[in-house]
């Protein structure tokens, strides 16, 4: 019963950070879209800090999930790295929550808008140097820094996906982007 | 004369903007630092929009100037935009008005200080554009969109010199960001 009750809070601060974004989200607010007293919210949660916090994890968790269901053992490190990172990237795009903190971190630079996104930073930077980790040992590509070649990677990514499409207007396919990911990144421009 | 007083309007604005900002920056304050008096400005320029624009015009000016000195028509591509990029970005950084504006833009996302930047980027990407082109016409790099790849380039340069770096505290030397440059996008990751 009490469990249900902390995770109907949990959802009800979810939709208010969505539709309100953090700033404008208020314990009261909560209350209101979750049907319980205020003071129920404060048997679970001190503030709203905490309760962004809350959200932010089981986020990154369901993030990370899909990120490594998206990976085939028996598949080239290219592959399942994009369709992981793809599967992210639209997972993202399908929340709400996440485009709403994205853009008031924008605006108005929100310090926990911040944390979040860097919390869902971190945690996908850490699987990615873990993935690169592995194609080194499998022998698919060249030692190196496998925390900064994720970086690297996730980098690329952004620019491909996000970047350059509203840069001009027009977003790749997936195969063009996949495309491009290995002219760029595995297999160079140069001409040899 | 007139040209004189002219440049030393816009010498005395280039100061306000670098040392308060272009948001606090007033007619007055540059009429002050310029030593005339304020009617002497309005003869040249309509309002601070326009002494704005006028010294980005100068800055990237300047730099295009200064990328293009770097390049060395025998030397390899990869050598030749290494220096480039180099010189920029240390110039960028030597450069007081360009820090406070990235600030200012970050901070409070002044319209005219997102325009201030982007025109040096558009500069910037175009030029790194043109190198591109002249390598594929050589051989030296495989065929590619040349505007994508100069912005995949400077992304990646701006990883390694200035994201990695605030993220782990640590700069690279410049013969590491060579070397990254070549792994990352010259050669590829992948092993054959």
């Amino acid at each position: 019963m009490s469990i249900d009750r902390r995770a109907e809070v949990v959802q009800a601060a979810a939709k208010s950070f969505a539709m309100f974004g953090y700033k404008a989200t208020t314990m009261d607010q909560v209350a209101r879209i979750a049907r319980v007293a205020k003071g129920t919210i404060y048997t679970f949660f001190d503030n709203k800090e905490q309760l962004f916090e809350e959200i932010m994890k089981d986020f990154v968790q369901e993030i990370l999930q899909l990120a490594e269901n998206a990976i085939d053992p028996d598949k080239p490190f290219a592959e399942n790295l994009h369709r992981a990172l793809i599967d992210v990237l639209n997972y993202r795009k399908e929340h709400e929550l996440f485009s709403r903190l994205t853009m008031e971190m924008k605006e108005i630079g929100t310090a926990a808008a911040g944390f979040g996104i860097s919390m869902m930073e971190e945690a996908l930077l850490g699987f990615v140097a873990n993935a690169v980790q592995d194609a080194i040992a499998k022998g698919e590509i060249k030692p190196c820094d496998p925390k900064l070649t994720a970086y690297v990677l996730v980098k690329l990514f952004i620019t491909l996906v996000v970047d350059w499409p509203a840069l001009s207007g027009e977003p790749f396919k997936e195969e063009d982007v996949m495309r491009l990911f290995e002219l760029y990144l595995l297999d160079g421009i140069s001409q040899r």
